[in-house]
């Protein structure tokens, strides 16, 4: 697998998001453009007491809230794990271009498993999907993280 | 159907959504113990650029800040029209205890069409569902909002 810098980058997030006692969860959304992070988050469900804050879902709102539009056609998500089935609808309906995750989350994941929300007909939109991009490490970060806890 | 006062004020809430230039949808969420209101909204996506801010996510996120807990067990929704699958996945998420809404929504929805959130096996969480109240006026309400924009 080739090395993607902003995979690194949510992988960096999903390890600050576990120094704050969160799920270690990382995201990125990336200008398909010129290359650039308009938006970069972990986890915050613990923090902000709010089942909504998975990583994915705050730098949608981030990135909403810098370009002022809630269509993010021209971004390119950069996440640790499958993304859930409300974030993936909530990728969707922001049009976001391309969806680049690292683990498989057989459990809790909603675009290769569940519900699998682009593969809906009714689905207002369809990402482009890359999987598997930084897996070893993400996984591995999940792993330790829920074998401490128990 | 017998009246419902909290689908009263969703309704009231999505008018208020209309009013705003939002697409008319609202959503109250409910103590189920006391019949308190803890949260009401309607639809902001188009005043805060947010695709996430869903008349459902924001009371969602409204009632979590103000209990001081991502899980709410005890609360029952309000919601004129079906959840789309982004919102039902959230609802599952927080454990929401019951889901009332007005109109069904062949297009967006994710309760009953589209992705089924809560009859995937990986679902979190299965909420009681009661569809069909307040369903005349909260259909009037979105069929006059799209011919107004024709």
């Amino acid at each position: 697998m080739k090395p993607s810098p902003h995979m690194d980058r949510a992988l960096a997030e999903a390890e600050r998001a576990q120094a704050r006692g969160e799920v270690p969860i990382g995201a990125v959304l990336v200008d398909s453009v010129n290359g650039s992070v308009v938006a970069a988050d972990g986890n915050r469900v613990v923090e902000q007491h709010d089942p909504t804050a998975h990583a994915e879902m705050l730098v949608l709102r981030a990135a909403s809230a810098a370009l002022g539009s809630e269509r993010l056609g021209t971004l390119d998500l950069y996440v640790t794990l499958e993304p859930c089935a409300m974030c993936a609808a909530a990728l969707a309906l922001a049009r976001v271009r391309r969806v680049v995750y690292g683990a498989p989350d057989p459990k809790g994941g909603g675009v290769e498993h569940g519900a699998r929300i682009f593969a809906q007909p009714t689905t207002h939109h369809r990402p482009e999907v890359v999987a598997g991009v930084g897996e070893a490490r993400a996984a591995e970060l999940l792993r330790t993280f829920f074998q401490s806890r128990r």
